[in-house]
């Protein structure tokens, strides 16, 4: 059957996340609604699943259908059935066997927190005010300890996923201007709450109530409790996502 | 009686605009119920009078008040008490006859066209999606023909001003990445929904609809049927505000 492939971008504020719930409003949701009026009833597949709040820049979304469908045409149909607040970038018809989630090879996500006395009310809902000065140098210390094959389970939230071993291939904090910190993690993939996870540890430690060493203990700890809780949602965004056909 | 000026900043999205209105939710209508929490009832003036949907980064008001007042505690005060939307930057005590509006010399706003087919979620609030191309050389060749002193009338809503005699300092458009173009005007005051009626008429040149030697005739016009409407507001923000004191 056709496959086809959607990349797309949302603002995650108004939504209860990607993953369609009965009675509340998702992105897979009207998503989903959008497509069935144009190829009848689709399942689709997400490469990455974000929570509450959480945005995507670069979210890829796969279905399958025996409808005839000209991919350009499905994408600014979507555009005009969807509200604002995604939008979809285009539509393609890829490989038969192409699946947004089990295809890609990686997945970027980027956290900004903006680290000023007085918060910004234009950057209210894309990411996280804190206060308090933090120390750049520390949290990219500590950030370095997360690359590589590790057991997560102390970043993971939830137990349903076959194993917490994640390999992350890069992990950096960059002052973008005088007050904004942005942090960049890519993965294979991430269990969940793993980002927030982690930026709430490395927060702590720009913040000098952990050290960078630290880091190395929490994860071998495999414990929950062992880590700092999560970092609000609103300052994550699913950056991009990495396919193999791409790198061929 | 001691005189102070608040500077501050609001996303104008979920406003009626920033003057008070029976009844509706408006930015001086906010920020007068949090300052007679401090003072007391005051009486506010404003720089920039912004129409609902417009942002505001550098907006001043001025406000008497007898009650002995810390400006350091009076802008944490506010922020504690205002919406998330509205930031007081700072609060301080100025001269006995400084007034945010009269001793205004000069406003700067800033419009932003977001000029590519495809909308972008996040700036859906701030800037207006144009998807046509637009020429940027031709829409400064025709925003010269704005600057120094003329009757604005062809630009100005309503008729409840004095005169609708302007002098523009500085108007122009900047490409600030390969899809975001931005106009900054600097006048001394501007008439209601002036930036606005201009940026219609700009983005009319940018597109080939007009010429922008077609500006001069549509000033000397004085006719508000001349111009070609309003664009929308949630593309602009006061920026800054000047003041003689700041010269000096």
């Amino acid at each position: 059957m056709p496959t086809y492939r959607l990349d797309l971008a949302y603002d995650g504020s108004g939504f209860h996340g990607y993953a369609r719930q009965p009675e509340v409003r998702t992105v897979q949701g009207e998503l989903e609604q959008g497509l069935s009026r144009l190829a009848g009833p689709v399942v689709t597949e997400v490469a990455g699943r974000t929570d509450a709040g959480v945005h995507a820049r670069g979210q890829v979304v796969s279905f399958r259908s025996d409808v005839s469908l000209e991919p350009s045409r499905v994408a600014s149909a979507l555009n005009g059935m969807l509200a604002p607040e995604v939008v979809v970038w285009s539509c393609r018809q890829v490989e038969d066997d192409f699946s947004a989630r089990f295809s890609a090879v990686a997945r970027t996500y980027r956290y900004v927190v903006l680290n000023r006395p007085l918060p910004d009310p234009f950057l209210r809902h894309t990411s996280w005010h804190y206060p308090t000065p933090l120390d750049v140098a520390r949290m990219n210390a500590a950030a370095a300890h997360l690359v590589g094959e590790h057991d997560f389970a102390s970043f993971c939230r939830g137990g349903d996923e076959r194993t917490s071993v994640r390999t992350v291939h890069d992990a950096r904090w960059e002052r973008t201007d005088d007050r904004l910190l942005q942090f960049q993690i890519t993965a294979g993939s991430f269990c969940h709450q793993m980002v927030r996870s982690l930026v709430a540890v490395l927060v702590e430690v720009g913040r000098g109530r952990l050290e960078a060493d630290d880091v190395p203990g929490i994860l071998a700890a495999r414990d929950r409790e062992a880590a700092r809780g999560a970092a609000p949602p609103h300052g994550l965004t699913l950056w991009s996502v990495a396919y193999e056909e791409e790198a061929r």
